[in-house]
């Protein structure tokens, strides 16, 4: 059994740090060969990496972006507030132990209770942290039922913000993606431990909640680190250039974390949370792929192999919108993703997005059924999404290549203190 | 540009070498910190490994398992013999760049002919080659159709041995997770880089083979190294323990490599090729997780925990079948799986398995949609495939928790010699 104590040993390393416990791999790697820029930076550390569970923030949203991606959705079956309750606070317990690389339960997975069923599934047994992390998120219908029953008294503690996202033009949403009482999102750097953090919550929800939908997704189309490579989408184009890093403590403050002053006495269980929006967004691959260079760059608004604004420079330069041209037009056309998505055209919001590509086998007629499953972070959707998506759902020049298919909202409420569960605050 | 640079610059690194190119960062940092126990052996090595195209055999079947997999099925449209000829050997030049970790074109992806599409996707761009392997083969239909039409004169050519496998006891096949008349098995430490592969092959297909379906999967279930880690199914338990491993020459030539023996002068195209049998096997996951370890165990034969045989001894300890308990009963179960996997109840014969596990969403039940992607290298699969599943399909414990849901056979041609394509001895 030296797989499960070497996991025990890894995550017990990275809890006593009380921060990040970077594998020594890495380090060493880049000591010994200068290779860091060859290397990506988190490749060969992702396996030692642990986050700890607890904090005044969930993990899973500064976090640099890990490789992998499971997201789920849950329906909540139970009728029982007290049922819910519990279930939250065993998903904590076991969500604290799997992000320091110990089993779901208690008992040694495959020893001990032969009669009983093992309190953790097995699959990730050998491996290590891989830097996972889970964050969990409260959809509208948690709080009240679409013909207004109030399910478990929550009805008058919901944000005014917290409703299922508008009907944008073009939306072509499938119920099956769509939607959710509760949500989890497992990021690590190997799938099968991203994979095994959602089977044994569904396990654990059984009886209380069951899944609603699910998504893999990999590739890190965003960035959190300002050391990272910036990832490319399916597009072929970086993705995640301007996104905001973990180091931006006043981008944080003012774009992604619920403040005190947006909640009263009845919301104030949000405040240090924030808002979830998740979007799967099918790419029309096929036709893109058959898309001039020239065409793709124009409806980008940046050029594909540096990823620089259209208006010159290089990838992280600002783009300049009123830059003109030949004949007068902007350099940065005027339906271009960058000038739609720029803060400058939005009144200044921003988003932490942590988008994931995906791949998920072919469509009925024959296309690969890839995209972007898009996740951004947010202060208040109100503010600062639904202005934009509405805007970039009518005009945005990609929207030739990109079906908004599913769809998500949900409120992350803060971190868990120590020995405490996510969502206390709002049970309280 | 830097990281198209550097993606050719490792992989001429690799294919000057005329052989397995190992990134020097896993070496350096095993021998920087004596940790290759505790990081997985390849992880970190992925990145910069790249494995030569050309060879006797093709890549991707004893070459060390890598993380992730792409797998496609294609439908051949045209009519035209020299159409299909013209696209296999253009798969072959864009797959030997790939796997070097050049762009799958020769024309800058991202420069250059700006009113063209570009000749490479780009989202690789910034990827080393990842350990990128990719593996060609032919289905049943390439060689005559179900009404007899031998479509491209090939009808005379197929291997009596290449034909759709039989319908097993409780096979639930979907026709659109089945069959096909090419294949292509693309692996590689970067789950976008073995994305990359299919999605440019299938982009050279355009308007001569079409995707059918196509499978991602992660993991690694099996191993082909003596020095892995055995990975583990999503049962949770071991599985690949008695696998053959690369070293095995005996093995190998016993075993996977079709031997000139078993051609004639119609079939020896196929000499020093294989033949790669996929089945999608779904996994009830819910049942098994509520399932007692003890049944657990004694349905697969093994321990979870160390993967020892229930007879006794360690992981790599043969079971002894023959073994009694209480009551005279055998410790290893009459309806094992390890028991009716076992060469000594198969007549000596073994396979190769490279199988990865999936995980696709949920089914239209609510249950995850789980399961494991087999694929398995045969000499034979009317000796070392059909026997064996048609037992096991009747008698095997765990078939009370599998379904197998899709199935393919291909005949894999042996590897294309510096220059050539996959697939030269049957054309010609």
């Amino acid at each position: 059994m030296s797989g499960v104590s070497r996991r025990r040993l890894l995550g017990l390393a990275g809890a006593g740090a009380g921060g990040l416990a970077l594998g020594v791999g890495a380090a060493a790697t880049a000591a010994a060969t200068g290779l860091d820029d060859v290397l990506r930076p988190d490749r060969g550390a992702g396996d030692g990496t642990a986050y700890p569970f607890h904090g005044p923030h969930q993990a899973g949203i500064t976090t640099p972006a890990q490789d992998h991606l499971h997201f789920a959705a849950f329906d909540v079956t139970t009728t029982s507030r007290d049922d819910l309750v519990a279930m939250l606070q065993a998903w904590s317990v076991a969500a604290e132990r799997m992000t320091r690389g110990a089993p779901a339960g208690e008992g040694d997975p495959a020893s001990g209770a032969y009669d009983a069923p093992p309190d953790d599934t097995g699959e990730a047994m050998d491996l290590p942290p891989a830097g996972l992390t889970i964050t969990i998120g409260f959809g509208p219908g948690l709080f009240q039922t679409a013909d207004g029953t109030d399910r478990f008294g929550l009805a008058a503690r919901r944000p005014a913000s917290l409703e299922r996202l508008p009907h944008f033009p073009a939306d072509a949403l499938d119920p099956a993606r769509s939607d959710g009482d509760l949500c989890v999102q497992a990021c690590a750097d190997d799938p099968q431990v991203a994979v095994h953090a959602v089977r044994n919550l569904a396990r654990i929800a059984f009886g209380t909640a069951s899944l609603r939908w699910s998504q893999l997704g990999f590739g890190r189309t965003a960035t959190t680190s300002d050391e990272q490579v910036t990832p490319r989408n399916l597009f072929g184009f970086k993705d995640g250039t301007a996104n905001i890093t973990a180091q931006q403590d006043d981008a944080l403050a003012e774009h992604v974390w619920v403040p005190d002053a947006d909640t009263d006495a009845s919301t104030a269980w949000l405040a240090g949370g924030s808002y979830l929006v998740a979007r799967r967004i099918a790419m029309t691959i096929e036709p893109w792929d058959r898309t001039s260079l020239r065409e793709q760059e124009a409806v980008v608004g940046r050029t594909k192999g540096e990823g620089a604004p259209l208006s010159g420079g290089t990838e992280h330069d600002e783009p300049d919108l009123a830059m003109a041209g030949r004949g007068g037009l902007p350099l940065v056309a005027e339906n271009a993703h960058v000038r739609l998505a720029h803060p400058s055209t939005n009144g200044g919001v921003r988003m932490l997005r942590r988008g994931y590509n995906y791949t998920d086998g072919i469509t009925p007629l024959g296309r690969l059924d890839a995209g972007l499953f898009f996740l951004a972070f947010v202060r208040d959707p109100a503010t600062h999404y639904v202005p934009m998506q509405t805007r970039m759902s009518a005009q945005d020049g990609l929207m030739e290549y990109l079906q908004h298919v599913g769809s998500g909202l949900f409120a992350v409420p803060p971190g868990a203190p120590e020995g405490g569960w996510v969502g206390q605050q709002l049970f309280a």
